[in-house]
């Protein structure tokens, strides 16, 4: 059980109890040490990278950033999302632990990536942990959790329903000449942008054998250097404007882009086991960061609505009833959405990631769409100024806005929950036919005729 | 931990993992017998209550709930709420415990009226525990214990404002001729019906002390017997529509009705003492009745969409997306609700009722409020029969959106925690001004001007 | 045009300008009259309705209702609704004008029963016009007219998707010994209730020819006299709980009840002919009403914001910002509503029914969802007492949920509407086509490429 | 009335059909002509708009614009929004008329603008024709109806809460020296970029009279011409991230910036004269065009739902009926914004700008809200894709957005409609004592006990 002093800190304090209790005390400092280096080293340094990006041409990571993941390396707060399996190199915290780590790390864009816990890196990582041989992992796993260089994934196509992985069309044939080599053709979304230096490789899925029978042995994936001739960059895609640089998200064209078929991950046709292991403990973490963003939008209302110089008809913001209830509104909401992102990371300590489907599509599901309300009704507290960088709010909403459609559409999402519990429903019928059963007996028991009762049925 | 078993028994598989842990193996057994008393004796009941109710009039407790009151207490399934410093009385139930059981007591209305676990005896019965006098207790707390009679409080007035209990008007003097006689005046709404037999005494609390300078201090509580002269019920108010027969909601005239002066609970003009004890645990328990409700609306829903008889356009209900999309909503709101009451049962297990408050009101503003939507929802996919007696949704419909109302209107509750939330903002100030100070240190380090950046505000 | 007294007539001054300029000054006339008589005859004897109700034991029509329609015969404010082609019996009211009629009817629930405009009369009045012969007209139209007797429509079945009628499965046979007897068996829900005196025919929509090919073709429209035997009511449906008492929601079941062949109306077979001329103007007369009920529920809430005698913390209900703001939402909601159905009414009058389609399911959809909301959010304002008997608030959120379902539930309607405008993609898909063509011949003139263009697509 | 083939067309197929009856010839001509002009000379050159921002810097007019503007004049396409107190440069539109047009240029971001139609040049040109002396519009009102130059408008400032303009403190001071000149210093937000060359002077509103006792006399309108020596912009204003060039959002500084006082307009302390008469007819124009705009938003929509290469678990995305029932959904909601804007703009034809003042409170408060929600549901119909420049439906998000804001938060709307609507309650409560006291007379007259009665109340 956590002191007093320790369940009231910031870091702390709006975590539930139940969770304090399942704190260890390592976890308890990792979590008061990623908070004080959010808080000091992170947001204040905000305007820094935007600085620096503007001077460098956007595309160049900036200089702070560099420097603040040396610091944060040296001080062990690198790579905190390890799980206890990754041995010497985790911190060994459980997933409920590494989640209130996230929130706060949320709080500012990139201070996950201070700590080399961002994504698609933390995703990439434990995949090529998982599915590589031992030559692959030291050429592209180690770099990656030493911080060397970054990676990106590369799967979304335009002109395929993105929700449908079996459509990816992007071809893998092996050169007739050479089979030792792949030859790939193909146009992709997204996946960071090459322009930035640090970026070293992609992880491709894309499919290898488009004639065998089963759907799901289509597909492979492979490892492609950023250097691969034919392998291009056609233009960063921005998201509801912002060009997310200087990592970005790039519009890709292979053309005949080659590559040893030695970068094939766990082997041929094997891209679905492979996409199957990846998603789970991540979509918590960007679920986290989301309600530590959103706690940080929330903060700022509270600092309008109690602002001195802004007094509409001579009362302060948070005067007004109706900005009253919003507030409370948004903390009620935003506090509920903690607490099922905890019990999800949670499930899956106890019971595995598979266990934890449905609760990390509860979180999927109700985090993305909740936080971007959140943080409009904050924008909106802030009238016009709220839509400007005189706040940092128009790129929160975005981030939320994105997060909601970034692993698919939440329609999809709920379409897969929805069947599932159409699945459960034959012991619940079965139960509501004992009520009737049971009923009639109970009716020749009181007397009762059945058939003509006005009253109401079960 | 609980065995496989029992963690995917129908009454525990819902139970977030993170309470699993929390059960002790007697609360295990009280949840598992709770739930067969509930699914065997109580649901297919409910038309046998219907019919024995309109035969007799609607204002008598229809034989069969004596007879299932006796049963459930011959059983050791009686006043299963009584928390530990009941001692003997009490199944040492934690709040979080006893909340998995009032979940399914609330499949159906009355099944905790059969335990002896219903408001607002529930209530009351913690009131003269904690207020009175062992001889009060005697002639009032035991036989409510015992489930020989029951109870009404009686608070909200007309023409005032029922959020704001110290504009209470109704009158309590003292008798000028005889000291030990207080005489009641007003007129009083809600208290269960005067008409039934089973009904004995009143909890009112009154105006005795007008001119006190503290509005805190004028009022008192009183017990009030049914046949007490001067004191009669003017109707029975509908909700909805519906009399809630037999025990009903009255509005009732006191016209100089008379009481012993040591019917007074705890002495005079301790009223809101008394009153702000009583609500805590009350409110999380309706809330998970509320919950319970609502699940068994849930089940009805998925046994519609999965109707074989009720096939429009050819297809099941639950063939079309837009139902698929339906139920997995409500699935994952149901659900995000049960962690919220959970959460504040535990709250208040482990720091107190009053450090839960805020989990309380938390509780009390999402659950009814979700839940009557839900309801909602799933008479729709009845179609014109949803709104009919063939389903038992518009009872649920209405008890949802009565306890949305019963304890107050959601809005005072939020302006409530919105008021809480705004006095927080003092330290949360303090940290964004440190950002500020600690910004304009790294624009000289990293020399960035901070009067023409473009980029963007902290 | 409309003289500014008329304009600023309660019964006028929400009806939107452009309406005003197409209201005849006879339109007008009947307008304020009907306004008059609501206000002065329906609305203040809604208790003495209930009173007499209760007196009667239910199912008798009140007294003072017979008396009102007598009396609105004789003031020539009786069967409003019918259109011109009624001649002489009908106002000559358009559409748009009876709308306006329509509107100030729903402000007391049994308003228009006091006109003979109530439904299911108006629908089955138009239907038998429509459709029988002259021997049929004489002996159920004329009456129906005159106010002898009502009527009522029975269609839908337990056991069948409602939305799709072709299901309906209640059956008709000729008596292999006497063809020009028919013999019908099945179930049927809704339908005024048999137990009222009033009631003397059922217009009965059922199937006759199960085996023929087209669908469309299987099912006979008949009239069955109340007191068919054979023909009986099992239970009245309530509908939240109420009973709608005297008309009633009837349960009615057909063993073997016998009626002569010359009740078919226009022939066999063709039910669907006659049911597809039915709903559209009702619907819109529907939606006009509740569109008058929810204006007298907000002027309730207006009343209750303003109400010295209820002033939580000290100040008026309509003092807080919040509330403010809900009543401006509930306004503007509400206004836009009215806008939309006399919108569809116009289109009927310009265009005929079929091509208000579109028009008519906008009202459908939106009205009831949106005015139930209005409603609810009345009786928030109202406190506990906003779901008893001491507002009318519980009844007329009722009849909004009602009108919601009553013609099929919204989604069916939506689904409707939403097929119609995917079928509309064409000359769309053609349109953005030529857009990219446009394009093109601009990137040579401009000398752009669009290959690597960075900024953005049409 | 309009023949079938106008009805039809499609830039008055959605108009409905009272506003059809009351289109001219005339205007019928001009709709189909700024039809044709959007279609084809407008939404096909978006991308080369983007292409020639990019080349140039962001801040030059880009010469397609330039041409487009020249060509549109010479069409007779300039200045359509001018009402007819303009005589000869007016085209005689009435606002209804005109809100027609206004739809279609809301097609393309910046069509308006290429006939002189755009914010805030249109609301600029009516306050200098209303009150300018023949002096000052010979400089400033004749060149912007040409066409020769921009303006913007300012009056926003930080650190005041812009919805209550008395707070304005940007200072404007006479030079002692020299009372023929005005001295201003202050801050301001928002206001057309000056670093576009195309912008020539600015309509400040600013305090010149601190002290006078009528708050509503402190403040003046007056002309500043960019090159004021004193007046610079400290940087632009990115909406959501975007920069809106060319135009952009500037955030300027005025350091003893000095202009003649004869560039004072109307008169000294006459600001707020000035600032009622601005705005009405502009909001109805800036949400008709984002009614057209949320038009081609939906018809992406369905061309995506239709979109035969996008098919998850293959079938169409309109196959769906969830998606089904969402098209349905936008499409009434977009209807009814329509219908509610075009009766504002009626109410204004009719009864004058100020009689329209709730009818445009109804616009601005309806309309942006809402066609935010169906842009955002129309991006999520495209995936990932609907947040990236292939499409654009984020800018047009950011635009719906904007407006919520633009005027004034939608709350501070809210509560004037609210608070005038409180007004109106007095003859409404009149009305509703009068119920009560005609209840009585019908109590006595059918015999009716109104004291003990049951059922319910008025």
């Amino acid at each position: 059980m956590l002191s007093s002093a320790d369940a009231n800190h910031p870091a702390l304090v709006r975590i539930p109890t139940w969770v304090h209790e399942k704190l260890s005390p390592k976890a308890v400092d990792y979590i008061k040490r990623v908070h004080y280096w959010v808080e000091t080293e992170c947001i204040p340094a905000e305007p820094i990278v935007k600085a620096q990006l503007a001077k460098s041409g956007r595309w160049k990571t900036p200089a702070i950033i560099h420097e603040l993941r040396a610091k944060a390396k040296k001080e062990g707060l690198f790579n905190l999302f390890l799980p206890k399996h990754f041995g010497d190199l985790s911190p060994g915290l459980t997933n409920l632990e590494y989640s209130c780590c996230a929130e706060i790390m949320g709080r500012c864009y990139w201070a996950a990536q201070t700590m080399n816990c961002h994504a698609p890196e933390t995703g990439n990582i434990e995949l090529l942990a998982k599915y590589c041989n031992e030559e692959q992992k030291k050429k592209w796993l180690l770099p990656l959790l030493n911080g060397d260089f970054s990676s990106a994934y590369s799967m979304t196509e335009p002109d395929r329903a993105s929700s449908d992985a079996t459509q990816i069309a992007c071809r893998i044939t092996r050169d007739p000449n050479d089979p030792e080599t792949l030859v790939i053709n193909g146009r992709k979304l997204y996946g960071n942008a090459m322009w930035n230096d640090d970026l070293q490789v992609y992880i491709l899925m894309a499919c290898s054998d488009p004639d065998n029978p089963d759907a799901w042995k289509r597909h492979s994936t492979v490892i492609v250097p950023k250097d691969t001739p034919g392998f291009k960059m056609v233009r960063n895609l921005s998201i509801m404007g912002y060009d997310h640089a200087p990592e970005g998200h790039g519009e890709y064209l292979y053309e005949n882009a080659r590559i040893p078929a030695s970068n094939i991950i766990l082997g041929e046709g094997r891209a679905f086991e492979i996409a199957q292991g990846r998603l789970g403990p991540g979509r918590i973490h960007h679920c986290m960061r989301l309600i530590g963003q959103t706690e940080r939008a929330y903060e700022l209302a509270l600092i309008r609505a109690t602002d001195p110089k802004k007094k509409p008809r001579g009362r302060l913001i948070g005067d007004f009833d109706s900005n009253i209830e919003r507030i409370a509104s948004m903390r009620l909401q935003l506090d509920s959405l903690r607490l099922v992102v905890l019990n999800a990371a949670h499930t899956m300590d106890v019971h595995g990631n598979k266990a934890g489907r449905y609760a990390i599509a509860q979180s999927k599901i109700l985090v993305p769409a909740t936080a971007a309300k959140i943080i409009d009704e904050c924008m909106q507290m802030y009238g016009g100024q709220g839509m400007t960088q005189h706040t940092p709010l128009p790129e929160m909403w975005t981030y939320a806005r994105f997060v909601r459609i970034a692993d698919g559409p939440d329609a999809a999402h709920r379409h897969q929950v929805g069947r599932d519990q159409l699945k459960t429903v034959g012991p619940i019928r079965d139960r509501h036919d004992g009520y009737q059963k049971r009923y009639k007996e109970l009716c020749e028991k009181w007397d009762v005729d059945h058939e003509t009762i006005v009253g109401g049925a079960l």
